[in-house]
């Protein structure tokens, strides 16, 4: 059936998801109330252009949690309602157990409530798991809108065996090594520096690099795949390679970016020693339950491997199963409003689906 | 909740299917009914074992399908119906709009009622997709398990463009070019006909290689993806290059094994070509909505595409769409028992899960 969706965060990806509902003119999806951090918008009628960005400038209803709940409960239609949280902020995330519990689906690809605290995610799982229920929805927290945490349910759900998924789920980081790390000889070679700086102006990175350098990002997303697979992962069972330079992680910004150039050299050191081996660099997330290891490390791939011939920026994910020895390999853009609101777009029509009945 | 599932075909694929279903003791699938072409057995109570067999091959009801259909009908209970036909036959595809009239949602592997006449398609597609009409799921139509309908559904589903969807779906040709075709100088260079007469022995060909050689099976597969991505897609309307040599298309198998030989020149030369311009042959399926072209053709592709490093008998499929001009690309096992019955056992969740309100 129709569901009512009310969004919290409205930047890139939930403009875009607004936006993608409206062109579509999706009979299953009316868009009805938008937040952001300062004002909120509960519409009358679901929204059909973008009209909605003047009325929650000029609201002058102040955002809360709490408010915003009120509201969606007191204009609770025989429709079931999804709350789609377009932040990746922390509270918001710690709030689903109540959206839950007042009967409200829940999509997002904020990856918070997935990769941190516990206790919050098994919550999670159980107020959405039982008969009846509320379901959640995130296939867009591990590579955007790309079939990720789609297929590894199939897999777990139907019983098969994860012997270990291992990818690259940044797209700074895939398109930093791709284009840093190369057997292709007609390639022109760039010092680590230069790929970090033009993956910099392209606004691929973080505002501060170091935010993926840190391999903090691909952390969180080894964790959600972990989870999903059955294991209790969190920030301090996942090895993190973190491979920003010791002497310059507690530096500002902008002394970062200059003083990089100091270490060309020891990137260039472990490129060759790939290289010379026949095999690339590639910065890979692991998880890995038969040996209980899972870790974010940077790791040499030979030229025949799917992963050395990864392009641009995209992501790439292996699933290697009992039924999969040889791996289910899912690549492709795996950041970007437009695939992001994709991934949130399908996870509301599975939901709109599962409560058709 | 609990969907009950009556099996037509009972060979390899749907054995493994109750296989894996009684061994991960699904809480959600109760398989009631096995049927093969002679006789059917309808139990009162799940199976739990393989004693199935023995019942079925004692059966004293002999199998139709008005028959079997009746039983179930009889037999229905509060819970939703499953009929799963994993069968290869026209016969039983054609009586799937009985079983959706009936109130019996459909699963299959079977290419049949997807890629044969196009008003059985139009009809099954029509009685499944009303509010509160059966499901039809056939994810494992195309490369077994792998998430291709699914994909493609989802894609098309929110809105977005289809540019092009291009793949390697036969996992008896991906391993004869991958291992007839490649750049990799350390590989020894083999004999087109050798490579096929490999490939029959163990068990990847059809019992006359010319069945899959002559493309019917990789058309049937571009006219299903065509059709889910909106095209009317015909027999007729897929250009399909034959590679079986005029000469031997009308011969015996045995025959054509003896006299293939005569023509490894034609296909070395053909790889040379290739090769001397950094290319590899690979037999693709092509489903171009853009220029309304469909086609299975033997095409080139350089050492850096993606479909040029396939392994194996593996399959692959690549999405280009408006959202995803960077191909979104699958791939893996495409063909074999347990991955088959994998993608049928994750449908049949997908319709518990979807029933259960």
């Amino acid at each position: 059936m129709v569901v009512n969706v009310a969004i919290v965060g409205v930047g890139l990806v939930g403009s875009e998801f607004i936006r993608q509902v409206i062109a579509t003119q999706s009979k299953k999806i009316a868009v009805v109330a938008v937040a952001n951090s300062r004002s909120m918008h509960i519409s009358d009628s679901p929204l059909v252009d973008d009209s909605w960005k003047d009325q929650l400038l000029t609201s002058a209803s102040p955002f809360t949690l709490d408010a915003f709940t009120a509201s969606l409960a007191a204009s609770k239609a025989a429709r079931p309602t999804v709350v789609l949280d377009c932040t990746s902020n922390e509270t918001v995330a710690a709030y689903y157990p109540t959206w839950l519990r007042a009967g409200f689906h829940v999509v997002t690809p904020n990856k918070k409530a997935f990769s941190g605290d516990l206790n919050l995610y098994k919550e999670i799982v159980q107020l959405s798991s039982q008969p009846g229920s509320p379901l959640v929805y995130h296939e867009s927290t591990v590579g955007a809108g790309l079939p990720v945490i789609n297929t590894l349910n199939d897999l777990v759900n139907t019983g098969d065996k994860i012997v270990k998924i291992e990818g690259i789920f940044s797209g700074t980081l895939s398109y930093i090594f791709n284009n840093f790390s190369t057997l292709d000889k007609s390639a022109k070679p760039v010092k680590f520096s230069e790929v970090v700086s033009v993956a910099k102006e392209l606004g691929y990175t973080e505002p501060d690099p170091r935010d993926d350098l840190n391999g903090m990002d691909v952390a969180r997303k080894v964790i959600i795949l972990g989870r999903v697979a059955g294991l209790d992962l969190t920030q301090e069972t996942v090895n993190v390679e973190n491979i920003v330079p010791e002497e310059l992680r507690n530096l500002p910004t902008s002394e970062f970016m200059e003083k990089l150039p100091e270490f060309d050299a020891h990137f260039e050191k472990l490129n060759q020693e790939a290289i010379q081996n026949g095999q690339v660099l590639r910065y890979v997330g692991l998880v890995d339950p038969v040996h209980g290891k899972s870790s974010v490390t940077l790791a040499r791939y030979p030229a025949s491997h799917p992963f050395a011939s990864l392009k641009g920026s995209d992501n790439i994910i292996a699933f290697t199963t009992e039924r999969f020895p040889n791996p289910l390999i899912i690549q492709g853009a795996g950041a970007g409003a437009a695939v992001t609101a994709f991934g949130i777009y399908s996870d509301i029509l599975k939901i709109a689906e599962r409560t058709r009945q």
